[in-house]
């Protein structure tokens, strides 16, 4: 069936130990790399004022999903959409992937802010932000999501 | 060892059937969702101009890797960086990501372009990109990258 397998690179320390849809804006997070890695695997990161973390949906356990459109965080006032038009966590493959703000690196951890993980949260990778990676055109979207996102990052 | 086990949710087909660096300006990339998934997976997205795609780097198949700095590219003019301060192919996890901008949603396809994988790629997830997920700050990045970067989308 084509599986592939992955598996942790580091872990996710920080004070959010509940699943919150909301209000990450003044979590501070540290990721420790795994002891398979180096801490030289980190060498040259503080050059860099952003990162993308891609981790792993761990406690999303509910996998008998079929994939038909619904109402985002079920609610009648947004209409269904399809899974990939949405950033759930409950999502194929079960994989998130957030733009953080590096503040600093210490040896084999990574001290960050702007992430959306909860503690204990198993890191499969960890990607420098250029800025020939970001949109270089005005990125639009529809109003539901600009009205869901409203207390995210407060 | 906390493995986890992901699958392709679809297929790429574009042009590009060999592995090169750069100059995927020009790439359109079409991405078809495998049986497993309704058309209505798709529901939605029509309203984003720009999405991420989440894709295995399927053909980086040089897995007895120790996890030293090195000079990206193999460029000596580079610094030796570590693995998680570069966005190479041949990493842990396989895993790459992309914000691409979508042209449009054909029932259970979507027609991208700015995406930089070749034909027959396994495709691991699709988000929506909304503002709100993008750096609000100023991006800065060390040098070489943007000297690394200067054919990548031309």
């Amino acid at each position: 069936m084509n599986e592939i397998t992955i598996k942790p690179i580091a872990y996710v320390t920080n004070e959010r130990v509940e699943l919150k849809d909301d209000f990450w804006g003044n979590v501070i997070s540290e990721i420790t790399l795994t002891e398979e890695f180096p801490a030289e695997a980190l060498d040259g990161i503080e050059e860099f004022t952003h990162l993308e973390i891609l981790f792993h949906f761990h406690k999303a356990t509910d996998r008998n999903i079929v994939w038909n459109s619904e109402h985002p965080r079920e609610n009648p006032n947004y209409p269904k959409v399809g899974i990939f038009a949405q950033r759930k966590k409950n999502r194929p493959n079960l994989i998130g992937t957030t733009i953080v703000k590096l503040i600093k690196r210490e040896g084999n951890k990574i001290i960050i802010s702007n992430f959306d993980a909860i503690n204990g949260t198993p890191i499969i990778d960890i990607k420098p932000i250029m800025q020939e990676f970001l949109p270089s055109e005005k990125v639009s979207q529809p109003q539901w999501t600009t009205d869901l996102m409203k207390d995210y990052w407060k």
